[in-house]
């Protein structure tokens, strides 16, 4: 074996103990009993130090000096920077710090799902003080391995290419624009009348009827994944097994199905990588901001449209309320159209609608950065989430840690750095959408006829296929031709909600 | 650390990647999508090899001779002692055949599930023909290690403590002794005339309803293991963690109720082992025979027992068939014992009473005797199997595969040398029941009630929690006053069948 031929031969063996976390990751939040956490949350920890320790053997570096010297085509070379890239920030992180962090998150999702039921902050705390405290610990490693400051280099975990100095501007912009577009949604709306209701006491059985065959529609590839339930949605699993999960309402279907878009979005992007490298740092997806890109692309773009509503509408009666007449209007385009696009300020971000959620995220954003950084204390959390709901969105959480700050999974599974990656997403997606306007003419009549092959076959072209060839930027000029631009977002919410 | 605290610091991590290991397997045959079953296979091998380089360790001889001057407790020489026995057998295993032999198991069991479905033997023998020249290979390596005949090292894999020429005269008294008291049995149910019909048409639902709440009867701890579905039902999951499975048929509740029942019996086992010695070798179950005893004791001793059936009936009835009169006949606790205890000569092992179930077993062992030692080729054994099965169950195969040699996941998930313990596991069983019937007066009358309080607390203090602190042996004497003896299954099988 030459030199590039030992990384690929060592990073497939690091891909099959991936495959083994990444299925007990999904087992743990889909499939475990509860009790079982403590077993779990020590294999969790044995696994992530063996890649770890995989991912920081000392042959790396002479196999990468060795590879640049071979004649390598264009995928090996980037495989080789990526590589490269990786080990970089991998041999930052002491292995008690990659330990400690598994057990903590492990624990931290564990205590979450049962103390945020009961909004027990008092004995939620101690779990985001180790978390954060680790989260600094980590920050600090890998920014000084990469020359960033700390919560760069945590965002950097989850989308590499972007720094805070390139997201502030971004953030402040929408902070700036949002509120007219909100206040103006609401009073068209309330200019409209009552909103209509959504059609209540629809089975389980059929809900989930219903995800499959959107799912389906969508390009699922079910003999490579599975549909199941979960206290978060996400889609996981491992490569060449791509796992979603969704909650369901039986009094609120629209959730769950827009949830199962949402991730059948990520799940199209996992199942498209470029399969000759899906074993390869090269063939994985460019960050989260993309993979966001793709769910939102598929939640908010597509589902969210009048075009794919009236394409989607009479699916949706024939399988969720078959005796119900073709006429009532309850189950209209119309009014699926009207519950799919309202705009509420509300507590609850996975819960938003595409004009609020930027300011759940910017709120997170921001506190993480002073969390990382310095100003904010854990203790402090509860007052400065209140204040700032109160700031952007008019609303309190005060002594309501389940809606307020305890709501989310991110934070006691140690993923900070990760929240600014759905708005990037949303705005990537509405940039995607808009050079797909551009590129194939006639597109919208397409996806109101059920017609979604030449919008997935540019998706596939332009981002799935291309797994981490290019860098998030130059994957977005390739696309759209021009680097991650607010515009679009802009110019799609104003078409939409004004 | 003193030596000692070093080996159980080594093993628990063993325990760690063997979690991820149980749980894989669990997945694959419970969860995953059959297109994931080249991914899965990778991934099953790198951890089947990573976990044999620990437990290969070359420390562990050093640990284990310092171990044995220091100062250990009576379980702590114990583990030291299983410890060492374990590592002379992972040792004597090349790197190589290990992963050679997970990625046949793997793939063997993946093309079993289509194939067997297709009766389609051609296709399958090349895989018996790997796996089972890679078990010969097994067997020589781990029999050269251990001064045993391959065969007997293979079934050390599965019981230590006993070999070929302990199960010879046992089988071949059962092999005399059984045909007799299968024919009076058929001729005593003939004389009675029509047998009683299964109740059919029974929801799956409902069925999984009574099977969680059998279940819950016998002491399952839902905290800690799960129910689900599976191809060939079985008890897996990891230490902690216990997850059995079972089949559903509308038409035949009673199959799927004492399959979960039987895997039950493994599952309290699991969940019973020693608690401060969960994850070392010492807490482990005292093999694959005592693991079945104690399934077959729930399966065969308890749940066909007419006195256990009067608790159950009037139980099943009201879960299943709530609208049906309690007098009604079918549902009887007299019918459900017929049924329970009807003895009818057949081809599918799983599906035979407890008076030819042996006969399936001793085929199966004999052939797998030779296939190992010599004397029969994979190519043979469709002819050998036809031939046996009309010698002992006047039955014929011929061109039947699916339901004759390829009725089993045992070979081409490349478990040679486990049928034996079926049924030695049997003949435990009863050996366990009459001394309990000996140590607590009563027993059967508290049965009836639906009290298995003193029942289990008798296995839970003499078979559960002493793991692997005793060899099989020395527990079955602890336990019952005698080794393994055949004499009170063949009075067992009198008492009920004659």
């Amino acid at each position: 074996m030459n030199a590039y031929q030992s990384l690929e031969a060592h990073f497939r063996e690091i891909a099959n103990f991936q495959h083994a976390s990444g299925i007990l990751d999904w087992d743990n939040a889909a499939m475990m009993p509860s009790g079982s956490a403590d077993v779990r949350a020590r294999a969790m920890a044995s696994l992530s130090v063996h890649i770890h320790k995989l991912a920081t053997d000392p042959h790396i570096p002479d196999w990468v000096a060795g590879a640049k010297d071979e004649s390598l085509d264009q995928w090996q070379a980037a495989n080789v920077r990526e590589i490269e890239r990786a080990f970089v920030m991998n041999a930052a992180m002491p292995t008690d710090l990659v330990e400690a962090l598994s057990k903590a998150a492990s624990e931290g999702e564990q205590a979450w799902r049962s103390l945020r039921a009961e909004n027990n902050w008092t004995d939620f705390k101690p779990y985001l003080d180790t978390i954060f405290q680790l989260c600094r610990e980590q920050g600090s490693a890998l920014g000084d391995a990469l020359g960033k400051s700390p919560y760069d280099a945590l965002i950097a975990l989850y989308q590499p290419g972007i720094d805070s100095k390139d997201i502030d501007p971004i953030f402040a912009d929408l902070k700036a624009f949002l509120p007219g577009v909100v206040g103006a949604a609401v009073e068209r709306q309330n200019a409209a009348g009552k909103p209509p209701l959504v059609p209540a006491g629809i089975s389980i059985e059929s809900q989930r009827a219903l995800g499959i065959s959107t799912m389906e529609t969508l390009g699922f590839d079910f003999n490579r994944g599975r549909l199941d339930v979960s206290h978060h949605p996400f889609c996981g699993g491992a490569t060449g097994d791509v796992r979603i999960t969704t909650r369901y309402d039986e009094d609120s279907f629209l959730d769950s199905l827009q949830g199962v878009i949402h991730e059948t979005g990520h799940a199209l992007y996992e199942q498209n990588r470029p399969q000759a490298y899906l074993d390869q740092p090269v063939g994985e997806a460019m960050g989260m901001a993309m993979h966001e890109s793709q769910s939102l692309f598929m939640e908010m773009q597509l589902a969210r449209s009048a075009e794919f509503i009236e394409h989607l509408a009479p699916l949706i009666r024939q399988q969720l309320a078959p005796s119900v007449s073709p006429s009532d209007e309850q189950w209209s385009a119309r009014t699926l159209h009207a519950l799919s696009t309202r705009v509420e300020p509300g507590l609850i971000r996975v819960n938003a609608d595409e004009c609020t959620y930027p300011a759940h995220v910017i709120l997170r954003y921001e506190m993480e950065q002073q969390l990382i950084a310095g100003g904010l204390e854990v203790s402090d959390i509860p007052d400065a989430w209140d204040a700032s709901m109160q700031d952007m969105l008019g609303l309190s959480t005060a002594g309501d840690y389940k809606d307020g700050c305890m709501q989310d999974v991110h934070w006691p599974s140690a993923s900070i750095g990760y929240f600014p990656t759905y708005t990037l997403g949303a705005i990537a997606a509405a940039q995607f959408k808009a050079a797909i306007d551009r590129d194939i003419p006639g597109v919208d009549a397409q996806i109101a006829s059920g017609d979604l092959s030449a919008t997935k076959a540019w998706l596939k072209d332009k981002i799935w296929s291309q797994g981490s060839l290019y860098g998030m930027q130059d994957l977005m000029i390739r696309a759209t031709g021009k680097a991650l631009d607010v515009g679009d977002f802009k110019a799609h919410l104003q078409r939409r909600y004004l």
